[in-house]
């Protein structure tokens, strides 16, 4: 953050349980069939609130994330993209990026189109998460 | 609690990331495979402080934890548990068991053969949990 | 618990966001108009699991607590129960009566006559909470 | 961040009981009188550690948002700012701005002048939170 | 818990950070001297609740607890308690005890005579606690 | 985040439980031998995934952040580090900067060259928490 800077956000959380396996040996026993429950947090960046004092309608928001992530929700990664590692980082980025579209489709409301940013979180454990961060 | 009674216990915690299904329409879209991060809690509950002041080796607590939950981790349960409905209840104690097998068998230290209990909670996300308590 | 008891239990969480105001001295500032989010959980217990090793069926609890936590969400508390210091032990203890009578009216399965209590846990920030414990 | 960067910071939590209302059809239910637990995380930011090897006296850090937070705690935020919609966001950036006022007025010591950025984050509840980053 | 019991409890939050070690070979590197922070939660249980809807005064508990964690706060606990190893067990037992004695005194208020029972968990990290809990 | 910009980030989690004292009035009585269990995140990062879909080896994340983290663990701090004040945010850049160096050294895997950035948060309670973070 440069000077004289300043920026607003507003996070919700949902989750998912899915299974999946990865390819690669640097996965160990992570190459099995296994599964996680990915604890998700949705942030939205903003330079400015609107008139309404908001970033986003944070109802909509959770909506919103809650529809990204029920396209995911209890099912195995394997059959939803096949040959892909779908890793916790890769997943982060398309959450993020399905809720990109989802704001510059006004799905978010008028006001989400001007939102600087998002970043979403997956927790895959108490002692491990990754994240992915973009503009828009 | 019954009156001028009380209790020590000593909670260690760890995780497992699994596979699994569901058998029965109570389950809804759970009967797709999809999968879990469990993160499990094991109580050791005993009446009276041993004579170093603990309650069991925590150290030995943990190993065994990991070693019960070991065997669990990273893997599909509708293999490691063949037509079972391996509900967070049911993991719980099953966890439960082995770590009672153990500590009956000396594995958590001689003093851990005068607990009274165990528990353990599942945690299968932050909104939800299941345990199972038993004595020894 | 006494020699040779088991007992399981699930838990499920929910939040209510309400405003309300308090009568009596003892409550200092705190008798001012103010709120509190309400994190709630609630805890179904029962001696064996089901046909289906379930304590009862996840998703009806989830919906249920929902539904009584509805009620009360989003509103000023001191006009929902008029005359009444809507404490922590109070919601815990009102929405625990509440769960037990959608049970006992079968609204969470049928399996759910079998409960043997409930418990429900209001915390009211990050360093208090309350709990109300009773029997089905 | 860009190259070769780094930065410090120390972050301390303490929380808030507020009712307030909001106005605007994008607000729904939450129109009506309603209430929150805010749990508020505020960091200090630094790039260079001071001579005793801190960023901030956290005690003072502690007490300087306590303070801050004491002036709105178990209060009703339509009273304190009438007329205008007091979302998460627009606490997050009101305690921030009061915390840099002290920071810049040296109530935080000498060292605190050498800040460069406060961010404050206020919890809603388990599942969503906002944040507001400034320099200064 | 028996037939057609119930249960109020409240519980209050602090923390203490010590520094100990410990004696005996089960302890293996922890008999070093090292640290800890401990957060604890004190736990008050009643039957009923008193005339205005609480188990015990709020304030007045997080105050009591607060002095009886701030004689060990920021201590060396081999000084405080020469010779006795000062387990996370002991501490959850001898706070639990402290706070026993006062509300007897009547420093939790008169209504806190009426307490069946205390409960303390010190939290030692993020995967390990102990608890205490004895009647009154 | 300037225009366009992306990045990725792996935090894994591990603690620490360590005595120490500090020199200097504004430690206040922090200047007593103490001791606090610090939970300690460590975050890498990355503007681009790798061919395995990873930021880094998360398994190898964890056995170096443990390996860092074992130096210190369950010591003395003022016998580790003579006549320094260990403070949170001190420690936070002591772990970031052991970790940029086994990531240059290769201990991370050959991927791990390709990390823009290392950020350390250590909590020292649930009401405070510092970080340092540094660029590679």
């Amino acid at each position: 953050m440069t000077e004289s800077e300043s920026l607003f956000s507003v996070t919700v959380r949902d989750h998912m349980m899915v299974a999946h396996s990865f390819q690669g040996e640097v996965f160990g026993p992570a190459q099995r069939l296994h599964g996680a429950t990915f604890v998700v947090d949705a942030t939205f960046r903003r330079t400015e609130l609107d008139a309404d004092n908001i970033v986003v309608d944070i109802a909509k928001a959770g909506q919103e994330l809650n529809a990204v992530v029920a396209e995911l929700n209890l099912r195995n990664l394997d059959e939803v993209f096949p040959g892909v590692n779908t890793t916790t980082e890769f997943l982060a980025r398309h959450i993020a990026d399905k809720l990109a579209e989802r704001a510059m489709a006004g799905d978010l409301g008028e006001g989400a189109r001007e939102l600087s940013g998002i970043t979403v979180t997956l927790h895959e454990s108490h002692v491990a998460w990754a994240t992915y961060e973009r503009t828009l």
